[in-house]
């Protein structure tokens, strides 16, 4: 039989601290319900320790999964990290994190493609898989979003969280795992959702900095309008393409953007929200670690066989959907 | 047959502006003679433009190979681009890069392990030929390492270069492509080499840009003696694994980082430095982009069934081989 790449264990993180509407109201104008209206976050968790970031966090929820699998740190051959916010723009996470692990055999990269980092990752996390070449990789996206985040917009503090998930991805024979993924690019979205300062197009400086460049930057509408389309659609997609009926899914895992967005793909795969996994109100948009943060806390719910859709929707544009049998 | 994924295809781009050792040594106290003698670069390219980042330089390598190949951008599935240096932290420079060349079938993902980049996502991509899902993937190299050069520094300044280089992946069964390939990582070398500031550990600001915290920062004697052996002994282990003599070896096409880790590594496997792409004197570190230029400037000499060696080493540490038959 095929092998596929099943995800057998998944972890996840979120730091201690929670920033409420009610505290985001003291800094910028803007109201409770306002916010829950548009996006759909009442809190979001926030890693106020100056010294650790998206490594230490990649770390925590690796480490859940070591523990709750058995497993050996020195087991794990790849660490894939998904992230817009890496610790140091070289070297990789992935490497510090396997070092922070004690995972000293395994090599490992970091995946950048924005809010759609972790399903790119986890699609090519899975060619290893297939080819063979690999039996345990850890899939890890952590992003902390508290780092790029202007406290003074009262635009895109609302949004954005802190948080890692991961996903151990192991060879199946029996028919479970990821079976399908269609990813897709729109690169002329650039201008709507970006960074404008901090890479090789304008580097850091003093200007830079001033003109508060280091921040997410962001036309909400022209994003919303582009997303809430391709979401659904390539929700639509996986269905078709694999014969699945809205009864045939037993949870939509989606990228938590925006809470009118998911209610949109779910209602055009014609599915109810509560087959919707759905956290955004507890963690905002977590970018890299929805997903897996999703999974994790669903994980209890899971039954083997289960379908699952896992779609995404970012900057760049970049989306894409993902058919999975649960595995266990 | 099995199907491999062959590189069917090279091109590169190069700034004009050449920085010499005579113009280095007006600003750092450095002579001719010591660079040369210590890491064998006689001239950088420098991308002066401004408005023009690695997505340009990215952009004009994949167009070269379209050129040569007479393929329509729409031809290509996957753009995967290797840089420390992405154009913003997000969206990907791989979206950029398809929205320049007129890709737009194509999606795409960054990938970042430091030096290691381009050798890591060349392996990736092989996996997505292998499995069948993708038939051609352009994976580019492109680096602004001026970006990120402080040209006060005499020990980094010297090193260090801006270029682009591409190869386009196709699925092959003709027992040419690539065949194997082994990567590590030590996440403990971490201080020896990294960027201190503008990531989560360190985000921009006005103290972190006095600090000459966005530059490249580097324990040179610390990387040079751990790369010096892990980038012999893994070009020794591509040769036991595939059971090659020197004489098999048509060339060994190394990262370019120093001139004497590169000879250490020849005469490691026993063969000649007539055997070694090396163009570190004209280009010095283009970090990803240096195997994928070599690729293009001895296109011309290659042979259909030539065997070649592919070695990095990188921040991280990262390090690792590949074994390919060279595919036309």
């Amino acid at each position: 039989m095929k092998i596929t790449a099943a995800i057998t264990g998944v972890g996840a993180y979120v730091p201690e601290y929670i920033l409420t509407n009610h505290e985001i109201e003291q800094n910028v104008d803007t109201s409770n319900e306002w916010i829950m209206s548009r996006c759909g976050v009442a809190e979001r968790r926030i890693l106020k320790d100056v010294d650790k970031a998206s490594a230490f966090m990649a770390a925590e929820a690796a480490k859940e999964i070591l523990r709750k699998k058995n497993l050996s740190p020195l087991d794990i051959e790849l660490i894939i990290v998904a992230t817009v916010t890496p610790d140091h723009p070289y070297p990789s996470t992935a490497n510090i994190v396997a070092d922070m692990i004690g995972a000293t055999n395994a090599w490992g990269f970091d995946v950048q493609a924005a809010c759609s980092s972790f399903l790119s990752a986890l699609f090519t996390a899975s060619k290893f898989i297939e080819s063979g070449v690999y039996k345990k990789i850890l899939v890890i996206g952590s992003d902390k979003m508290s780092s790029i985040v202007d406290y003074t917009c009262r635009k895109t503090s609302i949004l954005f969280g802190d948080a890692a998930g991961a996903v151990l991805l192991e060879p199946s024979e029996d028919g479970t795992g990821i079976l399908d993924a269609r990813m897709y690019a729109d690169g002329s979205g650039k201008k709507f959702l970006y960074q404008p300062a901090g890479g090789s197009i304008i580097p850091a400086s003093i200007e830079s900095v001033t003109k508060k460049q280091h921040f997410v930057t962001m036309d909400g509408q022209s994003v919303f309008k582009f997303a809430v389309v391709k979401m659904a659609d390539v929700a639509a997609e996986m269905m078709d393409r694999n014969n699945l009926k809205a009864e045939d899914v037993a949870y939509l895992t989606p990228h938590q953007a925006n809470k009118r967005i998911i209610e949109a793909t779910a209602n055009r795969m014609g599915i109810s929200m509560d087959k919707v996994m759905l956290n955004i109100e507890k963690y905002g948009n977590t970018t890299s670690a929805t997903i897996p943060l999703c999974l994790t806390e669903w994980e209890s719910q899971l039954k083997k066989d289960d379908n699952l859709i896992l779609t995404t929707f970012g900057a760049g544009f970049s989306w894409g959907g993902m058919f999975l049998k649960w595995s266990y």
